[in-house]
């Protein structure tokens, strides 16, 4: 039975640039009973994603609406379900779904929820990060935007990220060759061994970006699928290849800026090579999310996925682990296991 | 037969920001006789484009070679063969392609070249304007890349322009709503009795052209085709509809830029609208163009294309004709008439 207390995380303030631990308030407060036709979860495993960064922002403009001030901070988590008022589900089921950074959060089992077959065998961590929105956003993306095909050169920045390592996966599965942009030679390394990447780009160890991207991507990009936006995209516009497709996942590098990033100086190169920069929000494609989680969970079993995550352990960690997504030190999904 | 002489008109220096009259140089030359495989020609109609201005640049990265310091201004033209060294050509024949500011051209008769049918019964610049690149690139601009469905709300920059004019009455044609932007009152007139636009904006008269925009397209844009780029992109991708697609013609507000001019810094649009912006180049499509021609061709003759040039006389003012498509004073397809 759960306990009498629930613990959340809640936005206390706008961040202004990068988070900091004072945007952030713990509180306790009584754990609610369901009403008719809700269901209690715990919190198993919490994901943290760079998305959320937008949601502390105030802006009405984004696809979602902002986290009010003095809510709880909102994540997808990998749950169980504790007590059912609702005829779907049961105690003892598992469910991924859009809930809170606390303990205990209380659903009505729809919208955005999805039940976690039983006889699965798969780790429940997988839910969050391959099967998760994370690898769907990737398959999605790179499928459905990028269209790349076989023999054809993806370009992947955050490439040791959760979505990048999977953006590369699939189009090596794909026939594509495939260069990884990521920040340090051990991530670099890992690209190669790991993920297999055929080349990859150390950003933080050259002066010049854009030559690095020409010398591993000689014929020019067929496909850039950016995480990062900024400089980068600048750089990948200047190496397109006629009929590109730029796949705008994110934007990683403008998320804590506090004044507007302006955009690329050459978006002109989009005209010229007769290419693309197509934005896309993964919830788009939530009715073939079944189709595409059966194709990753098969990838997976087979072993042509392979998967990294960076477990961090316990709610009052959370915040601090959160601010990891930006430093660039976390290696794959990062993820809380909760108490 | 032709005279001995050849008027030339040569670019004398690159252009720093707007082209000026000292950037051009006036000469002339012995006529030369056509080689083997060659045919002379008789320039009769010449077309003035903004794309012109960046083949003046020295750049080496864009879709076609710069004009060699000292070399023939390029253009494309109308003209008569007035000799004949290939078995494709003889006198008298009209032809539309990419030659020089000049009288007298010599051509390969390969290449970007085609013969104008002797039984057409519409004016000669025509083939200049609706039947030429111009209404080429409005029409698989708009139909390929726009892709419109009726209904759909298509808004179009530079809307009195040669291109945009066409645009906006293709977007008609296949039952949107149509939207221009001008830079006049006597010009959004022209949008509305002319091409059968639904709605204008003077974006001279205005503070806020984002506020137009939503005012003139309440449930958001589904198509935008821009010739402008700059801050009309900003503000049209703060007015995206779900599913837009942007198309980039060009951008004449950066050409005559003497520093490189950052793009927008709303991309994100792009992300939250799952919408695209795609450019293109309209010889991508060259393998269609006769069938394009000849569906603009049927909308010219049955009255459902509107086209209206602007008809400067004499090589001599060619330089300062050009000059206008920058400072918005003509409507419609700027062209020469040869003497």
């Amino acid at each position: 039975m759960p306990k009498s207390v629930n613990r959340q995380i809640i936005l206390k303030r706008r961040p202004q640039g990068l988070p900091k631990s004072e945007d952030f308030d713990y509180r306790e407060v009584p754990l609610q009973a369901p009403k008719d036709g809700q269901i209690l979860l715990r919190n198993v495993y919490l994901s943290l994603d760079p998305a959320i960064r937008g949601w502390m922002d105030g802006r009405e403009d984004s696809y979602q609406p902002p986290i009010p001030l003095g809510h709880i901070m909102r994540a997808v988590t990998i749950a169980e379900v504790v007590d059912s008022r609702n005829t779907n589900y049961s105690p003892g089921d598992f469910v991924m779904g859009l809930n809170g950074w606390e303990d205990y959060s209380i659903s009505t089992g729809t919208g955005f929820i999805n039940k976690i077959p039983a006889d699965n065998q798969l780790p429940l961590p997988v839910y969050l990060s391959v099967l998760g929105t994370t690898g769907l956003t990737a398959y999605f993306g790179l499928l459905d935007v990028g269209k790349p095909q076989p023999g054809e050169t993806v370009l992947v920045s955050a490439a040791a990220g959760a979505v990048g390592s999977v953006v590369g996966q699939i189009a090596k599965i794909k026939g594509c060759r495939t260069v990884g942009i990521a920040g340090s030679a051990e991530k670099c390394a890992q690209l190669v061994n790991t993920f297999s990447f055929d080349e990859t780009i150390d950003y933080k160890s050259t002066d010049s970006l854009e030559m690095e991207i020409k010398r591993t991507c000689p014929d020019g990009i067929d496909v850039y699928f950016d995480n990062v936006g900024g400089g980068m995209l600048q750089a990948a516009l200047n190496c397109l290849k006629d009929g590109a497709r730029i796949v705008m996942c994110g934007a990683i590098s403008t998320y804590n800026a506090t004044e507007p990033v302006p955009g690329p100086a050459n978006l002109w190169q989009l005209l010229v090579h007769n290419a693309r920069l197509e934005g896309f929000i993964v919830s788009k494609y939530a009715s073939q999310f079944p189709e595409g989680v059966s194709q990753l969970a098969d990838w997976l079993r087979d072993g042509s996925i392979k998967h990294k995550e960076h477990i961090v352990p316990g709610l009052r960690n959370t915040s601090d682990a959160f601010l990891k997504l930006f430093s660039g030190e976390n290696v794959g999904k990062l993820i809380v296991q909760m108490d």
